[in-house]
């Protein structure tokens, strides 16, 4: 089969540095375009000299990846992404978008939270947002995948079958997020400057982040209500992880057997997450540079609340390696093909 | 004023090297008598080479720690400070226990968590739990003082003013702790093994700590009603500090700017605790290697509950800087004596 | 073809549980057996929990994994790997040596450092030693390899082209290595607690380390004259990677591009090796969880010396990605099978 | 004793806020003026939320400084302090320079190494440069104080003893020296940069760094010759500390124990440097925080080589604390003085 030819726009950011390592290793596709506003003319191993000698192809614009693709991946700042794929699929090509553009099913919201408008509202018709454990059934026929935000991909996988059982308080969840440092880009700033992220920790964003909307989308489809969370985020000293630690009242009581068996039977057939056996807790160590999700379950029967541990790599899974898994679905391919990445103890 | 003999067992732990750390800079003590178990009859210098040409005491039996002081701090497992108490005050000292002995009111509790029966249930009645900034006023008379655990100190001092006002719903606490590895102490396990620990996180114990009775006691005395909590502890890569979050459903509603008015308010003459202005949130890389709790202010409006971030150094205000706080306390110096510790910005 | 069964002893060690790693994403291989005295009935995922749902194979005794493999990978303390190789090779099998017992030519080095003679001497002229860039040549008919230390690859790598060129000062060459904490293994230490290793940084065996005669042993080879070195390890707080800085006097002056030609010429054939462009310098981040050896040239003309920089991965290159290498090498396959792994940028 | 004005340049920058950590407990001043370009008009604690409810001065212009204090220290970019301490001594004031401009002998150095000329020699003859331990004769009578470096800092008293005997090769000189991130200041860079840092090591400007004039500056007048050394430094993934391991060529053959008592006799009276127990090796853990400077001593006798490891926190003795140290020096108090920090061993 003729490999899928593959374009990333944002080819420097972190998630494009991180689809580069994958889809290097990726059977089915051939890099045919990488695109970088920042550092066009120069080569992606210049940039970053870990590709020394593995790939060394000049950065490009956006239209010559356009030309040279069959798909692109986006990885830009919210608001770029409509315009490009507008250009995209005039010419007849798919678009992955690895940011907010194509998140949100309603408009308001988009606005709300990101301050802009739908440019090209009929872009969203061709749109699906996709955690492919959830919504593949929706891909076939779209042109556009809106692949999921980090902490949203970890708190939706979490959360699925106990707001699907209806035993949960839908109206209850807290969500308590930390991730890695990698989840705020390549740009600089004081909060990522290492003396002052190293030995540090704290909250951000409390109860104000952008991916509010997009997990009470999402839960809201899985509860079959409207609800409201609470979600606060927290910048962790590590590179790379995300760790959702989310607490949920209960209708009625449950066991932590129960529950675990619940999320056993629903993710049975699902070979990226993984769900723990009762004792151990989910540790973003064993997730980290692979694609797999690891949750963990707990009942504090004291207080009738459901407790889950969900672990992500915010880099492989929250980003570049569910848009992977999303190109695969895109075409045809086994949904695993080229996320064989297995998680290195240390 | 003729120095205050002070004695430490357990001098060797962590708690004990930071005691020592502390008390080689309080003018009003000196340090008389230093045991460890482990390293008998070697210095402490020999065990900890950051002390050498600062202090080379021999560390010794608790005997003669006990005969050469005034007051002696207790870092040592649950149910040995008990036992060691009793023979300290019959020779007319006073402790400071660092550990759990003296920690909860009530017994069952005690076995409940730890496992153990009070064996001298008379000491009890000469012991007081005390936060300064919460139960100063009970100490006046006893001679035994059972310093807060680290996350209950960092919990009770975030919630006090927030129970207290009546406006919260006491039953609805969350709280999502994290710890730096110290807090585990000096003893080794897979868990603090550097290759093991850099780079993960995780929470532990997951709603089944044992700080959990002693946190549930001092809030519920706070709230005026008996209510339970669920706390959740998490193991972070770094070497001191906690910060906890905490989530409580408001009654009515409640703007940030008052409940941060709430708080400073009720802080107002404390020196140890720091409420942040609106817009910052607690990070512990401000309270590192200091006596201060940092606390920042924050409201979910869209679901009606308060958040509040409040961080410590797990080895100072969350042990030795607070154990030093109480002795002050005990021997009726300036509560901040020998506390002046500037926290390092990096 | 038939994949080749291969066996692993000290499957649970970190060397150990790379090869798995490794092995897992081999396309000529099959994991035949894996041995674990410590966990001997488990499961490898239960001791490691990255590979629930990935390979939960039951830790077996050796004489298992002699039955059922072609080759046994061996990560052993010195010592242990003599009489397990001599038990192997008379069922037919291959081995390959992770520890130290067949990486001295001399027996009298291995006394000295180790303090153990050979005790199957025979099996000595069956083994070899091999750095795949330096000694490919020697293994055809070879039953046993000594797979390199961590740091003799790197330093033996940095250096060959040069001492080759008899420009160097052989004896005048000074090794500072440093390394992550993955290299002193699982077993627990208080150097590896995290609290005594995280924001620490120390030198240790100061011209005292095991691998010194190792490095000599390859270095004298590569000099055509007998040298001593001065060898100096550090211990790095990262979980990964080695960075050998070494300096060598030279015996005439050489520009900095004429000792970059001089390892481009060597290194242009080899995959694994990558020499940097002048002005950049070797980063263990860019060689992390891959097989590579990246090599920075400089000159310190004021001081006519060279200056080399060499960092590899200590897991991978310096551990289990050189000894499967070492594998494909002695069964024929192409040498860089299995060992497709990108490096991430972070 | 009126306390003496101190007034700060550059406060916002790290030494500046170390100074700031320092001088606050000091019993000898007070904190009369600070001045940041950046942050002018803002309070320092606005900028630094460590110092919050503890200092709270508004920034102002170095004007304001000057009038206001009796000593400056400046932390600022080089060619900066030369001008700023020609108006303040025009006032009258003495000027403690944390910069470049007041540390070489040789305006040719500054030119070389620098780019930039003397705008104002005759400040040169009224400076001097001062390690403490080494120059503090040569203070009296001066009124600038040009502070140095912190690599520098640690190689001189690293060698002092040894090149002072007259034993060692001072042409031999090799010094592989690692610092922490801190070193490199507040500003943002790529290579400081959380995600790139962490998990990372090289070394940077090697044979090429701007302290190297310094270096050879003090080490000739200690060996009494001539000498150039290869000065390589590293970037080290922690927060603080610095350590320099040396190589040196003996003349003669010297035993450990006569190389380590030669220094103990060479420091016994100064307090700041502490020469270790043969067998120890110096780690940067027992020095953060403090103004120690840590020596251990070690001889390759296979080479005939001396390895001194020494070390200091790069932001104290190596900048700010060593700063007060010439501070008390040139007012006359006990060196000591407000450097009482005890290094906590974690």
């Amino acid at each position: 089969m003729k490999p899928i030819q593959v374009g990333i726009v944002g080819a420097t950011g972190y998630a494009g540095v991180e689809l580069i390592r994958i889809l290097l290793n990726h059977p089915g596709v051939e890099l045919a375009g990488l695109c970088s506003v920042s550092f066009e003319g120069k080569t992606i191993d210049q940039v970053y000299p870990a590709f020394h000698e593995i790939i060394d192809k000049t950065l490009v614009n956006e239209d010559e990846v356009i030309d040279a693709s069959d798909v692109i991946f986006t990885g830009v700042p919210h608001g770029v992404c409509e315009a490009f794929a507008a250009k995209a699929l005039a010419k007849g090509k798919k678009v992955i978008d690895l940011g907010a553009d194509f998140r949100l099913d309603k408009e308001e919201d988009f606005q709300q939270w990101y301050g802009l408008p739908y440019r090209h509202p009929e872009l969203h018709k061709k749109s699906v947002y996709c955690i492919p454990e959830l919504h593949r059934d929706l891909v076939p026929g779209k042109e556009i995948i809106g692949n999921p935000g980090c902490y949203p991909t970890s708190i939706a996988l979490g959360l699925a079958p106990l707001l699907k059982s209806g035993k949960a308080d839908a109206q209850s969840i807290i969500i308590d997020s930390k991730s890695g440092v990698t989840g705020s880009g390549r740009g600089l700033s004081q909060t990522s400057h290492y003396p002052e992220c190293n030995e540090a920790f704290s909250p951000y964003k409390v109860a104000a982040h952008r991916h509010t909307p997009e997990i009470e989308q999402t839960l809201s489809q899985l509860a079959g209500e409207e609800l409201k969370v609470t979600f606060v985020p927290h910048l962790l000293p590590v590179n790379r992880g995300i760790v959702s630690t989310i607490y949920v009242g209960l209708k009625e009581s449950l066991s932590a057997q129960d529950l675990r068996q619940m999320y056993q039977d629903y993710y049975q057939t699902e070979k990226f997450v993984r769900v723990l056996p009762l004792g151990e807790v989910a540790n973003l160590r064993n997730v980290k540079y692979s694609n797999y999700c690891d949750i963990s379950l707990h009942v504090d029967s004291r207080t009738n609340r459901a407790i889950v541990v969900s672990t992500i790599d915010n880099m492989v899974k929250g980003a570049a390696g569910q848009a992977v898994q999303n190109m695969n679905l895109l075409f045809g391919l086994p949904e695993d093909t080229g996320l064989g990445m297995i998680p290195p103890s240390f």
